[in-house]
């Protein structure tokens, strides 16, 4: 807090003992840089083997940082694995998922009636506590009324929009979705903020890159430790890219967006450097789930060896690229094969602050520190949910998996195939297929691409059965799920008339309500 | 040959003049180390994105090195993919190829009566013009009958086999593989030489390795320019590790195979700066062919996003991992995009060596020293083969797909998949499709994984084809094929009697000729 509240001339007068205050203030409150980035699968980084080879920002981060091939998403999709970094907690725990359906993945679409509870403590809020000033830039996705903006959870700062930049809508079936500074609109995608979607361009990771790095050095400027939380989406269908960056991959549009948050990336660290803050800032580079098959070629990513994508507890549709750099702290080039997940940001970045987690409520992310200090490894699980049904439990090299399905026949015959031109019997199937009383079970450090499962009664299997279930069954014992959040949806919600609208004559006419369950295939 | 003759008494005798010829001497004839795995796939490197991470040598290798995403083996196959290595030319030219079916794969088992034509030039025998001193260490696969083995073509020395570790035999329908030095068997697999197939135990990469390291240490010190031919046979099944080796991987046995190949090419590279001949030896790593899928998950290795594996003409069955190293001339940390292949490494080898190739033949293999030396990229085309059918070809980011199969239905219902957990529809077949009129086209840059065919009269289709056609008429209309050598099959001429044997009293008795068409089933 003394860092946050201390201006430029105080700090300019300060005595020896102020300054050294001041120092160990900055050790033990490192400013925070959270990359997330949209629908990027594992394999879209050189580092992570993509053949193109074309991200050598991110590259060299890995290089000076330290390296996680075995970090995963809390959800397959992206508003619940976006509310699970924030608050620490699995969605079935803060209220991100849906009991609609079985086994369902639901998110935030303008229609949705929920999203972020006032019960939940977002890191921000956390982080405030030492006196960091936090900045969203881009998409945020936990719902899109008022009460659920991010200003409304402990950010101070917005650019960016709380949809998917889906479009463009005409304004009356549907409005296209706003793009807010702070608390009140800006404009509206495709209006204001334009996306071509014929050529794929935009300037919008160029408005989101230069908005990063006028806060980083703002708070640079005024000494005050602070989080960034760097959110933007074009890597999510409809993919877009500046126009200086089309054309430039080798993997088409797609390529082309990696390209530009590849250099935004290194942008943004070389920022640091030139400000002399690299030593105390921790920057997380990772995505909020894997790649979307179903938008293949042309707008998806890759999810290198891994099986099917976004939307399956599969591996590739939950594990992630993932680097954390921290010069003079981290050690460079490192590898760490830990479990992790974006869960454990907010712990971790708590623990960096010094700050206490919250005690009155599970939380599931693991302070990191230990790893990312010693390279320590931390037995721990991973759980993948597909709504409130654990879908698979990883400990270890082994996943076990409880239920199995990728989509339904009615969808794929639709040509929704979240598994293109992979097809492991009995595995990526499109019923629900339980296998509670005894899972198909794989080891995945042989068999990173979940294709032979462990022959049942092995004694292989047996023992990693017994190693696994005990967890499965504390976990299921114990677990109080939040209230569901995603259920209901109403067009009257949509974002019709978002706060400043009336200044700018963007205001438009709200249907009348007509609250439903939301439908969600998936 | 100035430097091959010369003796190190001379050379500690000689004049400033005669050190300054040296020195150009050394210039023009670096040594030259071809590292050749066996089996082992394109995902299996750290750099090209192993989740495992365990090959900190490579890594490094590639970090002081140029890589090639786009490098191809000449054939999906160990012999014929060696024989093209070898002779700078296509297996349809050198003979290495089957005509007893169509679009089949050939290799040399025991009973092969075939192997490498004596009309044929291979690389040790162009570089003893210059001086070189040749050996190969491990697997030779260019045909074990007399006539057949590398001392008759141009190799002065070698230790190791001339087939695959098959076995253990009983010495009735079959011997076990014998293992020579030089010209003269010293043992056999399994007896003199042991590989226990229960633990995947085998200590012969360490002697592979000490026997390379051997080698550059007395051409070193005799001031001889060589070339190693380092071709250990640990990632093919049966697939084995020294003790010490066993259990240290999180990827099993083959994991374990593939981090005693690291260890190894570290040494390798290490000696050669400890001996202060790394700026003048030209290293090159790679693979014969894809990853055996067919021998997963646990002798198997990974060809990452790539689809199918060896055997196939998929990218699975022929990208390969690859590595150019030399201190001090190639840049470090280089990325090469250039389609090569690893006849490549015969012309190239020449011309780092000063040697005209043969001019009375078609090469295949390019120069890449415009490569190597200044990231130049050459358009070129990659031609993927099995037999004598040309299945498809690249140019650029297009292939084409003329002919698609992966194997016979008869063969999948036995339980031989090249292709597991991977279906694409009417790409991935199970009958020979012809698509000589209407190629099957791919993007590679945006689907590396042959997922998504562009569509038949598509602009980008006509303008692929229009762009690969040429190349192929070319290609078509001068081809001369060589004398197939891989048609014909006796068990009178399995390794039942190699040189040497009498010494060792380890001759067996030959059964009479029974010459047949060999049976290919792939």
């Amino acid at each position: 807090s003394e860092g946050g509240m201390r201006v430029k001339t105080l700090f300019l007068l300060c005595t020896v003992t102020c300054c050294l205050a001041q120092k160990s203030g900055i050790l033990s409150s490192p400013n925070i840089i959270i990359m997330l980035m949209d629908d990027m699968g594992w394999g879209d980084l050189g580092v992570f083997g993509q053949p193109s080879k074309e991200t050598p920002n991110l590259d060299a981060m890995a290089a000076q940082g330290m390296l996680f091939p075995n970090f995963y998403t809390a959800n397959p999709l992206c508003s619940p694995s976006r509310a699970a970094l924030l608050t620490g907690r699995l969605p079935v725990r803060n209220g991100f998922y849906t009991t609609n359906g079985h086994a369902r993945n639901a998110y935030t679409p303008q229609e949705i009636v929920g999203g972020i509870s006032k019960d939940e403590i977002l890191l921000p809020q956390m982080l405030k506590k030492r006196g960091y000033i936090s900045k969203i830039v881009g998409k945020w996705h936990l719902g899109h009324r008022p009460q659920y903006l991010p200003l409304e959870h402990g950010f101070d700062e917005w650019l960016g929009a709380p949809n998917c930049h889906f479009g463009p809508y005409n304004n009356s079936v549907k409005p296209n979705i706003p793009v807010y500074n702070n608390s009140e609109m800006l404009g509206r995608y495709y209006e204001e903020f334009r996306i071509d979607r014929k050529m794929g361009e935009s300037n919008l990771t160029q408005m989101y890159l230069l908005e990063s790095l006028d806060f980083v050095r703002r708070q640079a400027e005024a000494q005050r430790p602070f989080f960034l939380y760097w959110a933007p989406d074009a890597t999510h269908a409809p993919v877009y890219a500046s126009k200086g960056f089309l054309g430039k991959s080798q993997r088409g549009r797609y390529g082309d967006a990696v390209v530009e948050l590849d250099y935004s990336v290194g942008e943004i660290l070389s920022l640091l450097r030139s400000l002399g803050i690299d030593n105390n800032t921790f920057v997380f580079f990772t995505s909020d789930n894997g790649a979307a098959l179903m938008s293949g070629p042309h707008q998806s990513g890759s999810n290198g060896p891994f099986l099917c994508g976004k939307e399956t507890t599969f591996e590739g549709g939950m594990r992630e690229p993932a680097i954390a750099w921290w010069p003079g702290h981290i050690q460079e080039g490192a590898v760490s094969f830990q479990l992790a997940n974006v869960m454990d940001l907010f712990t971790t970045s708590l623990a960096l602050a010094g700050v206490s987690p919250p005690d009155d409520r599970t939380i599931d992310g693991l302070d990191l520190t230990p790893v990312l200090l010693n390279n320590s490894v931390l037995d721990r699980p991973i759980f993948y949910y597909r709504g409130n049904e654990l879908m698979a439990v990883r400990r270890g090299q082994y996943k076990a998996h409880y239920w199995t399905w990728s989509n339904s026949w009615a969808e794929l015959k639709k040509g929704i195939n979240f598994c293109p031109g992979q097809e492991v019997p009995g595995v990526t199937t499109h019923e629900q297929k339980e296998h509670t009383m005894m899972p198909l079970i794989f080891e995945l450090g042989r068999d990173p691409g979940e294709k032979y499962p462990i022959r049942f009664g092995d004694k292989e299997y047996m023992d990693a059965l017994s190693w696994i279930s005990p967890v499965v069954e504390e976990h299921k014992s114990t677990l109080v799920p939040g209230i569901p959040q995603l259920n209901m949806c109403d067009v009257a919600v949509m974002n019709w008339a978002p706060a400043g609208c009336e200044k700018l004559g963007k205001c438009l006419k709200v249907p009348s309500s007509q609250p439903l369950k939301c439908d969600w295939p998936h």
